[in-house]
């Protein structure tokens, strides 16, 4: 898994409990998982479709640094299917997982259409063609 | 299932295809099911431990209204399982259902705590006592 | 009065004396007028015309629940006056009371429109017809 | 009447209308009224006791840039009474005049405190001394 | 040069360090750039272009008024120079100066345009015309 | 140099020119540089004192992803010095380089305090010993 988007735990991210507010660490979630699909599928009208069960394993405190990791778990023909994880950077223990994430390309009228992707491309490689 | 807390969909809480950002409406649900918990078991340390798979059946545009649900699934000793649905308050579309969020009830020193509760109390009874 | 939409006060809400900051609350005061009277004039361009004397009674601390109440004064030509209570959840204790809130349906340009509205409609009765 | 605090109206401050959320104003002016009062009265425990009634007169497009002008009404023992004015920079016209703002001087425990001001000080008249 | 705009540094303001946001301080100078330039050009479409060095002199604490303050070094064909200085309120100590911020007029094409103007104008000149 | 946080240009992020707000580009920059050093200097009171000049080379749009580079330039005896580049991710087009930010490791105090650390470390590298 790679781990891209790291996020540093400001105040304006906690709960009153003083802990990292799950709804944040979903939100951060949900747009990494945009981004990464945006740049796989060549698609900017991609949306989550789907997220399989989410178990909250650990939380963060103010000042920590969280990373965001993404891993392809399958190509559809207008979906992509992702897995998810957040760990600590410095403790690396690992806070949320969610094994299924389902992306899906849709076309200007917001119907799903083929993105013709099997696997994952490096920008670079793309880039270089 | 009673529906309480309605947003109203700013450019603000958009993505970049001018729909709800869906880490947006995360954040929302979160956000009531965090403080609904709060106010059944008395506790305002309660946390979400966990949350069933999640279904984007639609989206909402800049200017919908929506309407966040909640209901009790289940008391346990520490915990509270709640089922959410989110929906479109003019059209009534749903847009969002989970049917299992546990919500966890936290001592001081961030363990899990019984809650002594067993069903849903309104709080115009509670404070009729 | 009709109690609906509830906030949790989270750190981002207060203001430096640490107590919920004012503004904030004006703020989801004015949404949920919008959005109570956008559901009941059906129309989405409808705006705040008029506030009359606020009276910032208590104030909420960090984690504490607020609900936001509104009720129909009355319903003008083009207008809708509405009342709000803003209260503490747990103590029932009020924060702020507006007793006029002046809401006004617009058409394209910008001008008022009227609404053909007499009463107070509940969207499953409307949805019923 | 002196105009300080200047806004540019971003994508983030409208409502869906595509007009300056009213909410979002009443957020600015309170905190614009927040720091007038403290930096008069010498005390960072200022809160808003009071408004009086808001006529919403014209509203602001994105790209707009508004200022907003204070001018004191009265000291009284534990109170400042100020006077606010919102206006569009370029066409100079009026947005929204609150003729009555109560905001007063608390002690450590929350309780109205006498600060013993009569005028308005400038700062650099005080720093001078 | 003068002081305009000021900001109350709120929770929602700090680093996890309790002191203010450095990011946040720069956003806040980029916006007073922006809203300073539009009115001096009297053209909407006017962007940042270059800032030289910025040295961070001193923070500010949760609850401390910063003020920022803006200085024309020089008026170009398409562009507008300017100084900048942010400083506490209360005690008058510099956070951050800036020497020379390029402020660049566009065309609808977002191609510089000559703007015309060759010294500061205030408004109130402007519309005495 | 090696590219980490990725930022999806969202509605909230625009300027009324509806191109990235630039404060708040500058404000992602600075919550990377500040991540980059409290994770390489395993300190979190760590903070911006100075920053090169930034040069605006392009703009990004709505929807556009933006990644931001840090390379390490040196280290210093209580200091860090960064370079950094944001790019969009699809195009590779440069949006802004900074050739120097000074990052500063302090001690409980506020006052400068040694690091010990003269090279890159990998967490991994770290966590193996």
């Amino acid at each position: 898994m790679r781990f891209h988007t790291r996020k540093w735990v400001k105040p304006g991210d906690l709960n009153p409990n003083r802990t990292l507010f799950g709804g944040k660490l979903l939100e951060w979630i949900d747009e990494e998982c945009a981004l990464y699909s945006i740049i796989q599928l060549e698609n900017p009208k991609t949306v989550t479709k789907f997220m399989s069960e989410i178990d909250f394993r650990s939380s963060a405190r103010e000042g920590d640094i969280v990373e965001i990791g993404i891993e392809v778990v399958k190509f559809g023909t207008a979906s992509l299917t992702l897995k998810c994880e957040v760990r600590n950077k410095m403790t690396r223990e690992t806070i949320i997982t969610i094994d299924k994430i389902v992306m899906v390309s849709l076309d200007e009228n917001g119907r799903s259409k083929p993105h013709g992707k099997t696997q994952v491309e490096f920008v670079k490689d793309r880039l270089a063609n």
